[in-house]
């Protein structure tokens, strides 16, 4: 009886899209407003699924409590009220579009929930912009 | 030509997680708040997805109107304003988790669709906890 | 410079309409589905408004950080995942409709927040249905 | 790294559903209220799923305002304040259900994507009625 | 203990603004898109005040089952599926603009609702655009 | 006949809540996370309200697209995809809590609007936390 789980969640941040190395005509084109070099930011919502088999005795996939306690530790302490591209060092390196930040938040996830799950992560940058991985 | 249509409805009702066979101290551990013996409830969001083949003739997969009469007749006529554990026979010896009353109203309307259409079913316990069966 | 800050939150209650000084033939007819019995249940939508003067320095009204552990303490601890009719003294000679309900919270959150400011009360029973005290 | 990206976008349209190869008394049994000879309509809520891969460079699996600005020239542009069944010709001899109109939203996006990229459309005719293709 | 309740309905319909004393040039000029010979249409969401004194006995303002009885006789049975400039007599000499649709419905439902409560509606022509009679 | 007409738009922002006239101590106290010296940002919702008579002639308390163009000129253009404390000259000596906030587009659209009509502003900083000016 494989069956899925779904949590929501809310944080905020600022980032700004920006590649080192481009000129900064390329970044404005292809960036556009999210390429302010003083940061703008969302309130990111995000959807963690979680899809396994139920145990028969407690009736329970995953008890949702912990799933939301993973995602306050793993995520939202991390993340919440910080800036994507000063406060976290994975974005050093990595620009932080919704895809990249999708896919970051899904190794968090899927190592957190452990091996005899399966994740997928859904992340909203606002709520008529999302992306998900892995697609399903 | 397959594609999948979609119906939301929604119920309210009580009930309470309890496992006959664990002691007080267990039940209180793993079930926390939804243990209380005196019963919570919810409002419950459920959305009915069928697939199929569109018929060329109607335009319809199914008429949604019938898809909702289905679940008025099957899901909220049955579920609507009960307690789950003390008024639903089904849940005298399985626990009314999200996870088994999703299984459960998936069992309901799929003989109730018919076996030439898929149904799976989206249950929200609240708006931010919610079970898929079966897992896409 | 009069403003009005808002706060949603959430809880779960299991209830039913009864007034033990009626026949159950009126209990049935006045209360329909929300006699039953065996209690049932809602997610509970809360929303409170504070209305005052915003302080010039810290250029809050109040922090709703501070609101928001005012709901946690004096409603969501009280009211969450309990049954209002056994578990709520104060819904001993009261009957707990959306009504009375809504006005306890008022009581409850206008002695909280203190005497300086004007609290209102939102409170949805379902999606479709709710009710606010004082009406504006 | 499979992704999807998803972008909600907003029109309104009327319509009627009419097979005129059937009597008024067919067309009103099979139809309802969706029959009016006069027409109805609807404010239908579109979101486009396009799945690829990300490109390294920037992050992006598609510009969000590239797909916004697609679904604008090809949706909204065409369908948004017009009578289906009138102003559209491909409606001139199929009916505009909702499931035909996502077909043809779905061929529309397709082609406006591109061949190296998925497309799925979810078209909701109501908050609670609403259609996919491909069924996923 | 004056307080207000509140009920949400749904229906849909198709309309067109045009008032015949302009020119065509003036009717485009003021309604654009609005004006399609052809009509369009919207989902539209109504939500119904209804504030006075508490039934102490009931612990009701108003049973909301009732409220929702009457709101479907007396809007969703006239407007639902219909053309508001063909199917409603009132629109013959009146623009169904939504100001003026929000008042029709005003002066039906407080005249449903009776003497002794106050009647306020707020009418969603689309999720972004709505209005609200009497102004609070 | 006096109505009200609502607008909601959408922008997103970074910005960080911080009095200079405070100690670093009191500021983390009083502002907590807010206080993120690298800034965070939100997905503001914006709910304009205009009150006041409707023109006979055509129907419309104020053209909903003159509104729409208006809230895009004066407030999308001037905060959307902005830092809030560094590209708005305002919150040089102001502190851009979400209350100040509210005030700031009021007086904007209460000019952009014009003398013969009432502007009332609501705007959500999160779903959950939200602000109105003035308040009603």
């Amino acid at each position: 009886m494989r069956i899925s789980i779904f949590r929501r969640a809310h944080f905020n941040a600022a980032h700004r899209l920006h590649n080192p190395n481009w000129s900064d005509e390329k970044n404005a084109e292809v960036y556009g407003l999210c390429n302010n070099a003083n940061y703008h930011g969302h309130n990111y919502e995000l959807i963690v699924r979680v899809t396994g088999e139920v145990d028969q005795e407690s009736g329970y996939l995953m008890d949702l409590k912990v799933l939301s306690d993973l995602i306050k530790e793993h995520v939202e302490k991390v993340f919440d009220h910080k800036n994507l591209n000063l406060d976290i060092p994975y974005f050093k390196d990595v620009i932080p579009s919704t895809e990249n930040f999708c896919y970051l938040i899904y190794t968090i996830m899927d190592e957190a929930v452990g091996p005899d799950k399966d994740v997928q992560i859904t992340l909203y940058e606002t709520p008529r912009n999302y992306v998900q991985y892995p697609a399903s």
